[in-house]
């Protein structure tokens, strides 16, 4: 029985660290085909997948003040340079194939929110706090790729991207709170809500208000 | 005496708290206006309200390779989501008490530098690195929203903002030295100098002379 | 012997040091001119000359989650003063001899890399994350630069600075690994490719390939 637990949770770990991997994969390809469309050359385009997929987990660690996770991960990092390279030579292909593209992204940033959440509270943060990281973790690789482009983060702008995170990573601290932390079920269903939320969001054309709107539209 | 000695510590440290507070409180109402402008949706709204009021004492914080400080105060992540949601549904009120408005955030910038320099020689750092903590503290905040807004920094192109800081914080800084640092009336007179010369400043229209127009204007 | 060794031990920090007080004032001077053109007023330069010699430097040490090594360097603060105030007051002499500016640019971004690297090692950090530090301390002061002047990152677009010091630091670190490791000999070699393959690079205007022309160019 115990054996069994510890068994199934270090399999618990193994998927994490799988899906953790694919997210990183992801964000590289689609790192690289931003720093395309800008015209940047293939160094940029590297440094650009570097950042988008590992960006918003270094913004964390150095918040939490503690040693940045990717930099002793020879994994991680070479899943960074495989993605870059891969979405250098099919750029193409990858542009037709968005809604693939899309479920993997959405994957991956679902657990980006919850593994940073989870590394927040392990570091005794408050549970807002622990919420905000999360959510840093899934989106900041983001914003400093759109910085690094020239534009204003396409997340302050249009996506209702930071919305699902803070939903699915809310339903996850209840959970927590509750005594479900780390269990499965509550990982499989705040994960869902968050690919649930932005899918029909991006299906649906949901947009969050703009600032200067809240008057007009509400 | 020496009960009396606590008392008014105590009590000072109160007020200090306060004044950081309303200074977080108005950055955070002025960060929504500008996200407003640019056109953000109230996700950005939020963001680039807790990056405008509290991402300069982050910054300081990773430069000392301390804790960041309102990782810690829930009162202070409470009055940023305050100020913000404040500033999004009185946005127009706002923009017409523009004077008020300056006052407060004046003041909060004034504090801001004392702080950060404070802080900064608590950690034993430099005199010119603590007085650049300081500067850092009030201003950098100020620099990451405009980053995020894709706007060059106005304080490296307009404001005497900075200025302000550097003399009001180099007071502090010489009182320090001379034995009154931590002192009431030190504090009262170098956050009084920084208000006065940037009100100063924005009433009289002065500003830096340009670094390519220094052979012309000199 | 040993006295000699330690004599010379000595002066070898001397020289690396004296090159690194070289790069950053040269650095410091680029990043004034690079402010001037962006109509930044004095503060604004001045701030422009940190981050554009000390930039790199700092994010590296975030990221080893140790103490930013200029904080405790008042010669390296100094230097920086001194660059930019100087930068201010021969904008236009500085304009006219690129050449010169471009030799010592170039040996201080040698410099970084190797110095950048060395630390990544000492800091127990894998090869390749050692070599990535060593690029980030020689480039993201220009890329930090480049944010906060609102523009796309030179080195993203254009630049064969960054395969240099990959090129150059690759070598320091395959020498390392063959018992070389803080020679003068591997030193000179290593930072001798970064010099010549930029030097080319500028002079036969090669460029990096752009991510999106991989198919037609090559």
């Amino acid at each position: 029985m115990y054996k069994n637990r510890r068994i199934f949770r270090e399999s618990r770990k193994v998927i994490l660290d799988v899906i953790d991997h694919i997210g990183v994969f992801f964000l590289a390809i689609s790192g690289v085909l931003t720093a395309s469309e800008k015209d940047m050359d293939f160094f940029g385009g590297y440094i650009i997948a570097f950042i988008a997929s590992l960006g918003g987990g270094t913004l964390r660690d150095l918040l939490l003040n503690t040693d940045v996770a990717w930099m002793s991960s020879m994994s991680l990092i070479i899943t960074v340079m495989l993605g870059a390279t891969i979405g250098i030579f099919f750029q193409s292909s990858f542009r037709e194939m968005r809604k693939t593209f899309f479920v993997f992204d959405t994957l991956g940033m679902s657990l980006f929110t919850i593994a940073g959440l989870q590394k927040g509270l392990e570091f005794d943060q408050l549970p807002f706090v622990a919420l905000l990281l999360g959510v840093i973790t899934a989106t900041f690789g983001g914003v400093i790729r759109d910085v690094l482009c020239n534009d204003i983060p396409l997340i302050f702008r249009k996506e209702v991207y930071a919305t699902a995170c803070i939903s699915g990573g809310g339903i996850y601290l209840v959970g927590t709170y509750l005594g479900f932390g780390n269990s499965v079920p509550l990982l499989v269903i705040s994960m869902s809500v968050i690919v649930i939320i932005r899918t029909l969001a991006v299906w649906r054309k949901w947009h969050m208000p703009l600032v200067k709107n809240v008057f007009n539209k509400k």
